[in-house]
């Protein structure tokens, strides 16, 4: 039984899991939320957004006892559904091993699953409608505003927690601090995204429920994740500028339906929502968050807060559940010391926050272009061939960052990225001629990978 | 004439120069400071910070007539005075040029005579002890505090221009612009700062005059810049932690003059207030900031605002006179269209500003470790020849950073690198002999560079 108070700033993902572990260790947490609770607001049904929830998000689950009800919110999606733009599908599986698959998830159902469980606890004191607007890192205070009432209140604790998100107000309070000489980086990219929709018909999925759907479209994509209530929803990744098509010339309804028309004919006969949900839904940036320490004193920032990632490796939700398991990890090893553990926490997850922060950026590369591409079709085949064949032997970039949770992020960022080039070379001259084996290819792929990290090393 | 109202934020060297320039071109300014006016402030004899000044600086030096008046004011550097811990020196000259030095200047002494050169013309404004609170880029309008009477003001301009240094306030209104996505980073060293002091004797420089002295101790360094008055302004660069001796464990008195005896004693013999100046003098931090774009709509950011550097190639103030010319270069191109030279000059400056930044850290590691290995002293040896027999065939990274200015940053710093990387390798090789006459050395070594360069495009 710990007696310490912790004030987690923000009641999101990360901090919900967070608070309901710590509550679970005896804690007495203060979690603290700037939105109205999401159990009462009125999202209209289906419409929540989605996410990517595999492996590493399991784990940070585990720790919580949750896995059987976390289970029944999930679909399994096997692998992307290229669709090209004659509208011909072909599903890529993301393993060639059994049983591994990432699932599609609501957002808000697995926020409010989390909160519910928080609420068991007589340790943890909930609290909705109150932005933080600024915090004392050396002391643990935090000043809060309820948005309701407009009346100042602050917390007083022995340390705080920030799990507020990519435009984290605690990482701001760090950053002011001279004495920290805090590393900080923001930067976007030149594309923006948008959700739209593909409505249930008699209130089943109108595509492939059990996949990803993909259209490639070399600078710009769409994608589609599966909701229980049949529905998908649809994300456009498109440029602000640049090429025929992009967010700041699809200024008209006409225009509109005219790039869907030519560009997704098939996603778009099925959705004759598309002017209104076009006209009617944000366009949004996409960023990466960097910084370092994540700590100073009695304050620590986790998940997006510390590591904000663009999302294409359906990795975000997932690294921060991963963070609380290291964090955990941690607490254990350190024997709830907790300034050791928010040292420790912040020197060890660093290295592979950034990992996956560059692993997100490689693979938006990769799903608007190389997917469709045939050197890249051709990797993949081999890739699923030696995970079939050699599963202990064998695993593609994509495998190590989703299904091999025992990985770091960053050593699966190393061994991937080296595995991808060295297939591609070999592929590309000649070198995994037909007449081959499978044990024989994969040998070559090994050694040459193993020679090509070995330089790495000498070269750094 | 123009009829315009431009509103500059800070008039420090970069601020003082552009109003001094735009004024010329009769604009209406406002050149609002924060601090007092360094010209009545009481500054010790001196004790003011110096800075090294050279091609890109004079560049805008030029632009405004001054060049003159500005070298009065300059103490010339010929080369690096390089102390060993035995108290042995060896000059290694900045070129193998005759005519190419850098100067040592006074930044308060600068920035005086940009003033009083302001001042003489009736179209600027100048306002001193007003912080800038908050900056509208949108509409041009700009909050200030007068810091004697705590009265609130603001400024209405047509334009702004922010030149308020590394912790600009005019840059943090772009950031906070979120339908800008503006990118940023803000990195530190793991070394900081500190001034300290070589007095004169009898109104003389105590050591060599005309360079600037370096004791490079693989990890850390001492560097000292001559002043007009017969001192030399001292700085230790040195790591907050590691090592035997760090800022923090720099404490007492008794440990700081064991370091500087072990590590430094000639200089050490020549700082008899070492003590009290140590602890007297602040620690500062070495930051760099990057930021992407400079301009929304009627705001612009130059100088350090823009691009913050370290100071180990001595071009912080360099690149921001060169912001300045290269500024008025495109102001005359676009016909003084304000917009559109806000937009031209974010766009194609800020390749240099990355560049230099990246010359600047590398510098970092040159100066207080390779400049004392023998390969690389074998390297300056071959450079220096090669630019004292083939003046229009070879310029060293340095002469390309420091005396071609009509190549930009970043050209510079790709071929100076590449160069850098060429003669290491070539000399670790031996693949340039003695018997080689030095023609064939340099051909030998232009093959291999260009080589390398077409490579690297390939690579990209």
């Amino acid at each position: 039984m710990q007696d310490k108070h912790l004030l987690i700033v923000g009641a999101g993902l990360c901090g919900s899991l967070l608070a309901l572990k710590l509550a679970q260790h005896g804690y007495k947490i203060t979690l603290v939320e700037k939105r109205p609770d999401l159990r009462n607001a009125d999202i209209s049904a289906g419409r929540s957004i989605n996410l990517a929830f595999s492996d590493r998000g399991l784990k940070g689950i585990k720790r919580v006892g949750l896995e059987d009800k976390v289970k029944v919110l999930c679909i399994p999606m096997n692998g992307r559904m290229l669709h090209d733009k004659n509208s011909n599908t072909k599903l890529s599986p993301y393993s060639g091993q059994d049983g591994n698959y990432i699932n599609s998830i609501s957002r808000s159902g697995l926020n409010a699953l989390l909160l519910d469980e928080v609420e068991k606890h007589d340790n943890v004191h909930l609290i909705f409608q109150a932005a933080c607007q600024n915090v004392d890192v050396e002391s643990a205070k935090a000043e809060f505003i309820n948005e309701k009432t407009d009346v100042n209140f602050h917390v007083q604790a022995d340390y705080i927690i920030g799990t507020d998100g990519a435009g984290s107000v605690v990482r701001q309070a760090l950053m002011k601090n001279r004495e920290l000489r805090f590393s900080f980086s923001q930067n976007f990219l030149t594309h923006g995204y948008k959700e739209l929709s593909i409505l249930p018909k008699n209130g089943e999925h109108q595509i492939y429920k059990n996949a990803l759907h993909i259209w490639p479209r070399g600078e710009n994509m769409l994608i589609a994740l599966p909701n229980l209530d049949g529905s998908f929803t649809v994300t456009l990744f498109l440029a602000y500028e640049g090429g025929d098509y992009n967010f700041n010339n699809l200024t008209n309804p006409k225009i509109v339906e005219e790039y869907f028309k030519k560009d997704y004919p098939d996603a778009h006969a099925l959705m004759p929502h598309l002017k209104e949900e076009f006209f009617d839904n944000p366009t949004a940036a996409l960023g990466t968050v960097r910084c370092s320490p994540w700590t100073y004193k009695k304050t620590l920032i986790m998940g997006d807060a510390a590591h904000a990632i663009v999302p294409f490796y359906g990795q975000g939700m997932n690294a921060s559940f991963e963070d609380v398991a290291v964090f955990d990890d941690i607490l254990n090893e350190v024997d709830f010391d907790l300034d050791k553990a928010f040292s420790e926490f912040s020197q060890t997850r660093k290295q592979d926050a950034d990992g996956i922060a560059d692993l997100a950026l490689d693979n938006f590369h990769e799903m608007k272009a190389h997917t469709a591409q045939e050197l890249f079709l051709q990797k993949r085949q081999l890739e699923l061939a030696f995970e079939k064949e050699f599963p202990d032997d064998y695993a593609s970039k994509y495998s190590l960052v989703t299904f091999n949770e025992d990985i770091g992020y960053h050593d699966a960022k190393v061994r991937g990225r080296a595995q991808d080039k060295v297939i591609l070379y070999l592929l590309k001259e000649g070198h995994l001629p037909e007449h081959l084996s499978l044990k024989e290819k994969l040998e070559i792929v090994k050694t040459h990978t193993n020679r090509y990290l070995e330089d790495e090393v000498i070269n750094v």
